[in-house]
């Protein structure tokens, strides 16, 4: 397998699958999408995402999107490195409701403070459902605390996989919609341990490097 | 495998689910949540799925919820109805991408008209966002037009997979969108493709039966 491309911008939820080629081992550069620079809705980056989005993953047959997919495929494709439960059918599709949990509704309700005008164009209603934000997030978050962290210490309990570096993601953005995530005690325990794994340090400290898309 | 029991209400997102258990030729029974009468919101309904919507799979070792994640369980656990490309992860990663597009950018584009108020009280907020739908449905089928259908005739080029019926099912929400799915010639046929289908038309048969939750 020739090496992978990631394309990404730092804090968004292009990390978790950072997270998981660097728990998979993965032979894998990375490349930098300057959203300050509106550099996403580029030609050139069109041309590898014709949504406008991260993250995009460059692999020999072509370029994929949507993170639980790309989370799945790094999974499935490093088998060894024992990222999701792959040989328990029940297991493995609660680790993709979840993650399609994290990507329909709780990545959802996030954007519509920072995205809001994906989906109105007056700023009275912009307004409107950025206020709502912290709401749903608190509402999203004690439903993951309650209903998937109550065996801890994972997602999916006793074993580590690609959902917990994607609830690490989506939880590193409460702050910024004005919810305290220590009000989920459960979620803060989970993201301390997740930032204890060597593979986390290594895909937060490579993530903030300039390069170049 | 004990019998499979699928919570849906006609026209949701659950009859992705539906067409893919009758394609699988799935030992199932159904149960209607009565969305006019807010079972889905009822205690009962809530023990099932405390998230209050539709879909939810009852198996043997629980409750599943997410469209995507139950596609994909039923495509595993019935592998021998050949309903995703489980022997090639590229191709079930470009599966994946596309049904994870569809709950996470489509099917949430369209429930900002009939659910806008998940995600603003004013009526104003919410009358802007109804506004955009059409314009945000009709960016995302030019898209699902020309990156998935040019190969044609189904979803994933020659083969039928769970995304051509979920892609039916979204499609047909179009016309309540106010967007006209003949703009869309490819996703047209491909629709009156997914009709053709025996196992389509069971599943549009007995989705309308009156049964209980
Ligand atoms: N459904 C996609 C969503 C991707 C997405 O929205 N990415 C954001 C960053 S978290 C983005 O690229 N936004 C750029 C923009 O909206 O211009 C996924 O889960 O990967
Ligand atoms: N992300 C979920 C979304 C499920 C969902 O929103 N279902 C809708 C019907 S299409 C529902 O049950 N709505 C009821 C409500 O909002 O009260 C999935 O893809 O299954």
């Amino acid at each position: 397998m020739s090496r992978l491309k990631l394309y990404l911008a730092p804090g968004t939820c292009a990390l978790a699958v950072h997270i998981a080629l660097h728990e998979a081992q993965a032979d894998h550069e990375l490349a930098l999408v300057n959203f300050a620079a509106t550099q996403q809705r580029s030609p050139e980056y069109l041309a590898i995402n014709p949504k406008g989005r991260v993250p995009a993953l460059v692999t020999e047959r072509g370029v994929l999107t949507e993170t639980p997919a790309l989370l799945l495929y790094v999974a499935q494709t490093f088998a060894a490195a024992n990222l999701a439960p792959l040989d328990d059918l029940f297991a493995l599709a609660r680790m993709q409701e979840f993650n399609s949990y994290m990507a329909s509704t709780v990545h959802i309700n996030h954007a519509h403070r920072p995205r809001a005008s994906r989906w109105a164009d007056e700023p009275e209603a912009i307004a409107g459902m950025q206020r709502k934000v912290a709401q749903n997030m608190t509402e999203n978050f004690r439903y993951i605390e309650a209903t998937y962290l109550q065996d801890g210490p994972w997602v999916l309990g006793q074993r580590y996989s690609v959902a917990d570096g994607y609830l690490y993601t989506v939880g590193d953005w409460l702050a910024s919609d004005g919810v305290d995530i220590r009000d989920f005690p459960l979620v803060f325990a989970h993201r301390e341990r997740v930032l204890q794994r060597p593979a986390v340090q290594r895909a937060l400290a490579t993530a903030q490097l300039p390069k170049t898309a």
